[in-house]
């Protein structure tokens, strides 16, 4: 609903600014007129209480407990003509959010009060719906030992209005106030957990979202991530939170603007309050004065033109925040043209992939003219880093370029006739059964996915270890996989609603944006290297049941044809200092490419290894149920690389656990016998989640 | 798969016991004669490892770490003929269960011993397939710290071989050994979480369930009660368990004797251990001595035979036992003449219905003759009994029997011609729209359903209110709801098979036999009352909002019509001193006839109120998903009854809380403001389950 005053091609169009009047304001009805006024007065929307005090003193009177216990409930009817705010026959109701009564309690322990709460929110809602407003404010709950009364009381409003969406209004956090008058955050947590309790009791229901109050001292990086992965549509800001800069005008402070740069990605409203002087009386004032409401609006909507620039990856990845995408298979499917292109828009990943080749003929220098392989060649944006490599260093090399995608081949032969010549030969086949004359001296692959491993890159390279000369170099040396637990309501709902077994038991790339993750670690699953260290021949992958070669069927001629090498286990424990809710864990990956030069997508040293790299967004592993984690608490991640020979597969399992205070011990058990070993643990645990994809039945890598 | 032997019309012959030979017997391989010898011998099964000591040395010397680190794994190729100890054409493998090695470790820390085991397991239950053997038992975890390992390991091989059961090997708890070489438990859930663990990861398959090892000094009652709600298949009981009676025969002490009559009910195979004599040697010796094996065989199958008598809820239950049947509508539905017979069955409900009868009409004996009406009178039993209390109570009485069934109604006709005559009149109708010409002035109902109120006795019960005189006497006079945790795998995996939504968002009414109790506490919900205690009219049920009584469409008329009375809300608190996992709650009715005659379901009143009643199941709601809750926890179960005029439901949610050591203290947070309260809570808030049934979606009452 943009305000047509201020829609332009200028993208802070895009942010809603509304406004709340103030309560003196609200003592009686507003009319269409009013509604446009604010419009008129540049805001996007104008946020109305549904009902006025006249209502609230006829429920109030009704309130009050009767003589006898036996009639608890009295039935409210719904509100009149004298009794709303909100005009039945305004165009303009586009333009306005409404406010459920915020004297309420649906949480009440005293039955009648929670009853009638909850026959106000209902007419309230219905009323509101009838005007068509799509966002209703209703305020949160007033104490947390009743979580499961008010989730239940919204349960029923969410069924009664289907059509509304309806915005929780929560504190960030909650504060003590000391005697200094300071804020003090006290458990930091407490809201959002609340907020927590009450969507997991309604089902991650998608038409119900928070309206955060922004405080003026704003709580601990810890909570704004947390806020910054839900579903926050509306920013309450307050008058009272502005400060005013040396020329009396408010500002937000530093700290402010950064919050509201971060938020804004999430899109939500602005609504300003206790801003002084109403639209009505606004309009007899002299226009922008200093204590001029519309010098609130016209600084919030300055921010708006002054965000930061996106970083490359948040340019090249725009419109797709938060968007699951399956995990491309280049082994089993051919890409198309564009997805080649998509991929050598990264000039980063070009650049260390050539300063890898450039130290590596520097290496092998000695033995020119080198031979270097591409394998998996694309639309050739390697061969031709090796070849402007290879100048750079002063080093004929004899080029292959390996491609078993046919379009992709043709391509390659269109290149090698427009640009390479015979400085390369292109070869149409799988790496796997490649079997050149010659060794190579350099093997050059880009074969990784999100998780590394997960595009199959072992299984292509164990193919051409018997290509590489003993001396030779393998570009990747190695990769590694890398994991930490995350909280996503999100992808969970999301997930969720394609109601399909498969979709919890599958990863996925996606650019993580609303996500919160839990621990401060990330743990590395494992590696695959392909550096050679010796001269000596490559050894055989595994070791063949000698003692069976005469006798058995299988056993003695099986070599080569076992993939049980490139399997993979591993457990990360992390810990969770703050409650939350687990739906899965982020995956990202590493990789030596040679020397020095590596390329990662960790968030912890992306920045350190290949800045601004943008070909791999992190991987997603679901889980079919959220599993909540209180402070301090355990998770332990087990996660393994299988394979049958003819597919690999990821499966995964999560237990959680809390330590409380007490000597830990770890001891052996015998299960069969009577005997066991003392104990001292005091390590409970918590709950653990499915072994997920089991078999592979629901996902897997065709080889 | 019965013993010919032992056949005969005797239900022992259901109890199936078998031998698991000792390890000096298994040097080599068996054939089919001594499967038979065993067979012969009395046995119902023979339980023999799958491979021998000479697959173990196969195993174990290619298990040793190899020179070169980048060769993990050998592969061990299957087992040959001289490797195994199943014969591979016994047409007796049906009486075979078979052992996988004990010697495995698929939880081991080291990756080679891990990975070796899996081979080992899945070839050992490949080899068990192909024989056709129904049962593997595999050894149970090692140790407690690697549980997701070996739930990846037992789920992969449930998946390799997938028409064989599982049973893991368990002891039933840790034991210490102390000083005085007498055990003592230490942490005696441990080993029933590692299995809880286990099954849940492998997503409660089923084809696993447990094969307890049953201790010299059984474990607790909480751990006992525990374990009889698992899927029990085996038990192994060493002859080392025995005592010897004064004549030297071997025995069960009382208390072993009292644990095989409980775990008998899930019908699990006896397998005997440790008993000297092989079945070859045996042949050779004089049967029947007392250290023969066959003394111990005599004595178990002894112990089949003189099981406790089965208590009337057993015997009448019988074959119903964790059947879940959606509970009755007798209001909506029309019930079967059979389904009568059914209820008529129980003497002991009738019993305490004539004894409320005969004290209300000494109660009202001076208003004879007395108008006593039986509403719903079905095929009439409670009709009889009014009429015997009379005679019994020598007062005079006019009864009518109301009845909307039109069938049962013809029944009822029948029964006044042939056994009342005049003195019953027979109505059909709705008891709700019955306007006799007369007060009555005792109303006899018996409307209730497994949780009190869920046939809608309240809703029906209202409509009468009118019949009766102010002196009158309502029977019953009050019902009230009760629930209780419970943990039930049996019968959550039975709601999961049926793969609907709705499934786990209604009750049912089942005879609950494989489920545990997980509080000592069974919450009482709320209250129907239908006393009167007043001469005065009846006061309407709810107030009018009588302000808008002139100008609203909806308010002033609405009397009588709304249901919101009959609405209601629990919270039940529960400590659970044991961990364990949450399914669902349990659900039992109390009610109030007249004066002290009560009747009950709850399992801690029945036998002083109504014992061996019958009639009533108890109800049980499920959860959509497994809580785990740790020592010392606590469970909240909030429970609703809603309306909304035309049908009622329930609706319901969990939450799950530890409390850690420190001050408690719940303050009243305000969620709009910065302010808040300083709270010391260490109550730490664990899980929380979905809103089950919101809005009636899945499961309601029609009225």
């Amino acid at each position: 609903m943009p305000n047509s005053a201020s829609v332009s091609a200028d993208p802070s169009a895009l942010y809603y600014v509304g406004i709340q009047p103030e309560q003196s304001v609200l003592e009686s009805s507003f009319s269409s007129d009013d509604i446009l006024t604010a419009v008129a007065d540049g805001y996007d929307v104008l946020a109305l209480p549904v009902t006025n005090p006249s209502f609230r003193a006829r429920v109030t009177s009704l309130a009050s407990p009767p003589p006898s216990t036996a009639q608890p409930y009295p039935i409210i009817a719904p509100p009149t003509l004298s009794e709303v705010n909100l005009p039945p026959d305004s165009p303009y109701t586009p333009h306005v959010f409404a406010l459920a009564s915020k004297w309420i309690e649906l949480d009440s322990n005293d039955e009648r009060v929670a009853n009638l709460s909850a026959q106000i929110l209902k007419h309230e809602l219905a009323y509101a719906a009838f005007c068509g407003i799509a966002y209703v404010v209703v305020p949160g709950p007033k104490r947390r030992n009743n979580v499961s009364r008010y989730a239940e009381a919204l349960s029923s409003a969410l069924q009664a209005a289907p059509f509304t969406n309806i915005v929780l209004h929560l504190a960030m956090a909650e504060y003590v106030e000391d005697d200094q008058a300071s804020s003090v955050l006290n458990d930091q947590m407490s809201i959002w957990d609340i907020w927590n309790s009450i969507r997991t009791m309604c089902d991650y229901p998608s038409r119900l979202s928070v309206g955060l109050q922004v405080p003026p001292r704003l709580p601990t990086q810890a909570v704004l991530s947390r806020w910054f992965a839900e579903p926050v549509t509306i920013l309450f800001i307050s008058g009272k939170v502005f400060l005013h800069n040396s020329k009396g005008y408010p500002v937000l402070s530093k700290a402010h603007q950064y919050f509201m740069f971060k938020f804004l990605k999430l899109r939500p409203y602005t609504i300003l309050q206790d801003i002084r002087e109403s639209t009505q009386v606004r309009i007899n004032r002299k226009p922008s004065s200093k204590d001029d409401e519309s010098a609130y609006l016209i600084y919030v909507r300055h921010l708006h033109t002054t965000l930061p620039p996106p970083t490359a990856i948040e340019k090249f990845g725009a419109s797709y925040e938060d968007y699951l995408q399956n995990p491309l298979q280049p082994l089993s499917d051919d890409l198309e043209s564009k997805t080649y292109e998509v991929f050598e828009k990264d000039p980063v990943k070009y650049d260390q992939y050539e300063k890898a080749i450039y130290q590596a003929l520097l290496k092998s220098k000695d033995s020119s003219p080198l031979t270097v392989a591409v394998l998996g060649a694309g639309r050739g944006p390697l061969v031709a880093r090796a070849l402007k490599a290879a100048k750079s260093a002063g080093v004929s090399i004899n080029t292959f370029a390996v491609e078993k995608n046919p379009s992709a081949y043709v391509y390659l032969q269109k290149r090698k006739e427009l640009e390479w010549g015979d400085s390369v030969e292109v070869v149409f086949g799988d790496i796997r059964s490649w079997r050149p004359a010659h060794g190579a001296d350099i093997l050059i692959s880009e074969l990784l996915g999100s998780f590394g491993d997960n595009e199959l890159s072992p299984e292509c390279l164990d193919g051409v270890k018997g290509v590489l000369k003993p001396s030779g170099i393998m570009i990747p040396q190695s990769y590694t996989a890398h994991l930490t637990p995350a909280m996503s309501p999100k992808l969970y709902a999301t997930i969720k609603a394609q109601n399909k077994d498969e979709a919890a038991h599958t990863p996925y790339v996606v650019l993580l944006q609303a996500v919160d993750l839990l621990s401060s670690s990330i743990h590395q699953a494992w590696e695959f290297s392909h550096a050679t260290t010796t001269k000596s021949k490559p050894a055989t992958l595994y070791e063949v049941d000698t003692s069976l070669q005469a006798t058995s069927i299988s056993g003695g001629n099986r070599v080569g044809t076992s993939n049980e090498h490139n399997a993979r286990y591993s457990k990360g424990r992390f810990l969770c200092e703050n409650r939350g809710v687990m739906h899965g864990f982020a995956g990202y990956f590493e990789s030596v490419l040679y020397n020095d030069v590596e390329i990662s997508t960790r968030p912890d040293t992306i920045n350190k290894k290949s800045k601004d790299m943008v070909s791999w967004f992190p991987i997603w592993f679901p889980l079919p149920e959220p599993l909540y984690v209180p402070d301090n608490s355990e998770i332990e991640i087990s996660i393994w690389r299988k394979t049958d020979n003819r597919k690999v597969w990821y499966e995964w399992s999560v237990e959680t656990f809390v330590s409380l205070p007490g000597a830990t011990s770890d001891r052996h058990l015998s299960s069969s016998s009577a005997t066991a070993y003392a104990s001292s643990s005091r390590r409970i645990r918590l709950a653990c989640s499915q072994l997920c994809n089991p078999n592979g039945k629901f996902s897997s890598m065709n080889l």
